[in-house]
């Protein structure tokens, strides 16, 4: 059990650690601005959950070799992207700034459940979890966080994916169904949100009336 | 004795929630962005507190009921608020923010007290607890936290409150009448800094020499 | 050994929360405005580090008299400010500012360390310590924060300022030894950066090619 959810912890990670990176070269930021956008977008998440939850030791204190493959990464990217003239798409960022939205969402909401905690408080974890490496990223980065500021569906999607995350479990299914299923189903929502730009009700549309 | 704390929190949660719902409302917020800045208005200063005294759980982890009436009461804000068009003014979020700031600080203070901590330290924990809400409201909204910013005193009466506090558990007088002298006279000297619009001594000043 | 680790503590806290008074006071903030701002600069480095390594009680609290000599040195440097018309340069931010960089990213590497940490995680922890005090001034200055923009070495020097610890350390130096070395050396290459304005290779520098 613990094996899939450190490979969603992995693979989550590396998603926002990716989608901060990309911000980070669109910003033009030196190779320390690089390391640090990518560093706080994937971990920031996991860390909040983890001090909320009082829960020791922090993932990248015990798996601490990723942090080298962070550094390593960032490292290569930046040698990588000063060789070539390659212009980067906002939508660059939301591809892996989806996936990490899902995955760390199902893991985020999981890991409260399991220490016995109410389902609305598992959910919120979840939200925040899957939500909080992006608002850091758009911080470092001096934007107005698309958690709070974007009108499509962002954290309300990680907020419905931790309560089918919630609602699977309580239909017994094995766990790493319930992980992926719920992963994936709110990955895809975010994708579609984006493809078909859908807006969440907002008093704006009150004007128009 | 609980009790009075206890009801203490909810009022000024449920004051510092209101203040962080009205923000939203006049920023044209979507609905999650209603329920994000109210939750971190109503619930970021207690955790703030109860993550410097390493106190688990945190109110919203105990008692998550709470966690349902805010989001409920942000959805009916909402579908309330689409029907009709009541222009907010900037006081209408002072009101219950006043009333937050007096509750909070008390408890805040209050609570480090009775844990042994010293009077500076518990005086500095209530101010932190009235104001931190605040500060991650303004934040969520974009604008200069008005804790740091606002040439009105603020902070400052969120302090001379927890003074306040910690004179009058030195006098042994019943702990209710404590919280509620403190409370009430900070709230009631926010609500004069409003109304005569009361002005820190500042630096701007020397300029008029 | 321990009286080391508290001198170094005072003196880097110091000379953060000096570089957040000047900063207040540039910005021309009321006094309760600079108590915040010069109280963040100095403990907020060494109470994030205390957070993450779920350390009790921090320094503040446990030599809460340092809160008061803070709250003081506001107070006299406000109304020496009144009395005088000093014009401060950005350049008196840099001096104490140098300084606490160095003595956090050695004492925030050496705790850890102690702990038995990884020296990755070690080193990280060594460099937030140094930067997060002022990340947290220029935020409440309403500035984007210099560790993360400024296009020279800053956290980087942080960050080799705590590998520099670990290495000394490995070498069986006395304590005293490694954390003198390790901070002056930050300081001074701080001090170097600023004077013959070293740049960080930024992806900027292709525009050029």
């Amino acid at each position: 059990m613990h094996t899939i959810q450190f490979t969603i912890e992995i693979v989550a990670t590396f998603a926002f650690a990716l989608s901060g990176l990309i911000a980070g070269i669109r910003k033009k930021m030196d190779v320390v601005g690089l390391c640090i956008v990518s560093g706080v977008s994937a971990f920031g998440g996991g860390t909040l959950r983890d001090i909320l939850l009082d829960r020791r030791p922090f993932f990248w204190v015990s798996h601490s070799l990723w942090l080298w493959i962070l550094i390593i990464t960032c490292l290569l990217a930046m040698i990588f992207m000063r060789e070539r003239h390659i212009s980067i798409t906002e939508k660059a960022i939301q591809i892996p700034d989806a996936l990490g939205l899902g995955l760390f969402a199902a893991l985020g909401t999981q890991i409260p459940l399991e220490l016995g905690m109410p389902a609305i408080v598992a959910a919120l974890m979840g939200m925040m979890t899957a939500v909080f490496g992006g608002v850091l990223r758009d911080i470092c980065c001096n934007e107005i966080p698309k958690a709070f500021n974007d009108h499509q569906p962002y954290a309300v999607l990680a907020f419905l994916g931790s309560w089918l995350l919630i609602g699977l479990t309580e239909l017994n299914l094995p766990q790493w169904l319930v992980l992926f299923l719920s992963a994936s189903i709110t990955t895809a929502l975010r994708g579609l949100t984006i493809q078909f730009k859908w807006q969440l009700p907002s008093l704006k549309i009150t004007r128009n009336h």
